[in-house]
């Protein structure tokens, strides 16, 4: 094999490939980056048999082949030379050496044989968005997935297409996230849970721009986003996800709007006097139109009062004040409506379309902490 | 203790202090930062018993007294406050309470009977220079300290005024860095090791610019920085210093000229195939107006080649890449001059004024690695 690619182009591909290469394998071949040059086409190939990614790469195949190089490797080589046509070329022994202006590289190769091509997955009926869309609804809710794999469902999040709407959902135990976005065209309905680590390495890739668009597609096993000159495909989770509806509703007694900035800061003060392990919750006490919140510590205790607009009971409860900052921290809005019922039922903090829907658990403080 | 300052000036006196916070100690004294406000000035010190740094904060005091705080919460707390004015109040117990808008932290304070003032430096004929000049030497010297305390002495750098010319060396058995600057003015001999904590900590505080001054003060046992509002104190590291003009030698049997960002890069590319315990050395080989640089390891190989301008013979020599590193990273040359002797000889990489001399100890390399 011979190729020649342009350093930026080729950093560019490496760098997409790479989100699929595990850290930590037993198959060394898993922790190789497939060059396959045997088409007209460059194409590399990375699999970690959760998760697959393939991306062309431009440039001029001088003699066709493959082979299969230590991605890490390969990454650190490119990601070093200068900014010039780089030669990758191949012996009959899969030996690469890489050439950039005087600089030249030898690295071992393998021949490929062995390597976990991607699931060949059929391509109908693609859901059409705009990357923007996509990546910003990711991260609105990936931070509420279960880190642990006791649940291995609550590792994901469910992609559920229903009434021309995609929704995305996300939950762990203590909290569920829900991003909701009306579609411009029929789909047929469909459900399915995709792994967490799937979408965070997604969304690394994705452009983020509203221009860009990445089509996706949904088999019974895998999901398959296509965009640019790159095909992310992965297993999905196996499973009925959580049955949510019945844990939304929509009855208060407390309803209130806050300046979201405003609240975020002074949860962020307040989280300085507790250390993680801890688990000292906020106490935030709903009076009139205040709402003052307080901590304390073994460190030192703080206070401070915002304003509110309020409609309904007073109350006192209290929260992990890191599950309020996650979801204040995506949300866009200045102003944000929360809605409560009693101390010991969980909060909402949703808008009037219900584009989004925090639901997060109460902590229960006792009489002590109340004071 | 009643005082009053703005936000922006705290977190500037704060940070600044809490370069002489240790991060481990047995005692609990040390981790405060004291707020003396019993004249009519508010100044914060900190000292870990080697260095010392205290810094006078804008503002305005209500009632007289002094308080020692845990520097880190309070700087956490001052770092989150509104940008405003806030007011640090303490009771008879020590208590503090710390009020910006509406936001108010309760936090325990100690008298600070037990805290350790800086000793008096007896200020007598300062070397003065520009902060950017000092910033500048120690970041150009500071990495060839050595990082173990095997010999104390080694861990700190050489300060030595003579023939009005201020050197700064460091050394830590496989390399020399020296730095010369000539002084405006005449100054008396001196010579003292300072500790290369002290020079990294007082690196990061001074500004950099050029037109804002330093003033060094040398006493039998102490150096004191003292600049903008800021004293930074510390002990010296006591005994001789490593007599180090025997090490220096003007001979040389070739000089080569090269582009110092070219030889850098191209070794910055041979390192990615060294891991750090491996301690491959790399290869350069000058023949002729041409230098090859040559790695082998078990990930693979690199070679490249370089334009030199060559005077005398021929060399073939190994060297740690991470010593040329280091020393080329602090040249601001576009074309640096090296000096070498023989494959067992330390090189010379220094400019015609010898306002930087860097001496490199090179790596045996036997007969296998040189092919």
């Amino acid at each position: 094999m011979k190729i020649i690619c342009s350093k930026s182009s080729l950093l560019k591909s490496v760098s997409i490939a790479l989100k699929a290469v595990p850290s930590k394998t037993t198959m060394p071949i898993l922790e190789c980056i497939l060059m396959d040059a045997t088409t007209n086409q460059i194409k590399f190939t990375t699999n970690d048999m959760e998760l697959g990614i393939e991306t062309i790469v431009e440039g001029t195949i001088e003699e066709k082949g493959k082979v299969a190089l230590d991605a890490k490797i390969f990454y650190e080589i490119i990601r070093r030379l200068p900014d010039n046509d780089v030669t990758i070329k191949t012996d009959d022994k899969y030996a690469a050496t890489i050439t950039c202006e005087k600089a030249k590289f030898n690295i071992p190769g393998k021949s490929g044989e062995d390597f976990a091509y991607l699931p060949m997955i059929e391509k109908d009926e693609p859901l059409t968005i705009s990357q923007y869309t996509l990546k910003e609804m990711i991260r609105q809710t990936i931070f509420s997935i279960a880190v642990n794999e006791n649940n291995k469902l609550m590792t994901g999040e469910l992609f559920e297409i229903k009434n021309n709407c995609l929704k995305i959902v996300s939950l762990d135990g203590h909290r569920i996230s829900i991003r909701k976005m009306p579609l411009k065209k029929d789909y047929s309905d469909r459900k399915v849970v995709v792994p967490g680590k799937t979408l965070s390495e997604v969304s690394k890739i994705l452009s983020g721009e509203v221009d860009d668009q990445v089509s996706i597609y949904f088999t019974k096993n895998h999901i398959l986003f296509e965009f640019d000159q790159t095909m992310v495909v992965s297993r999905l989770i196996e499973g009925e996800y959580f049955r949510i509806d019945q844990m939304l509703s929509s009855d208060y007694e407390t309803k209130l709007k806050i300046n979201k900035k405003e609240f975020l800061d002074c949860i962020d003060r307040a989280t300085l006097l507790v250390r993680e392990v801890d688990k000292k919750p906020i106490i935030i006490n709903i009076t009139d139109d205040d709402m003052e919140l307080r901590i304390d510590s073994a460190m030192g205790s703080m206070n401070e009062e915002i304003d509110i607009e309020k409609e309904g009971k007073d109350i006192m409860i209290g929260f992990n004040p890191k599950f309020l900052i996650d979801a204040l921290r995506v949300i866009d809005d200045e102003t944000v409506t929360i809605y409560l019922v009693n101390p010991k039922a969980p909060c909402f903090i949703r808008d009037d379309e219900e584009n989004y829907t925090y639901l997060i658990l109460p902590v229960n403080i006792n009489q002590n902490q109340a004071r």
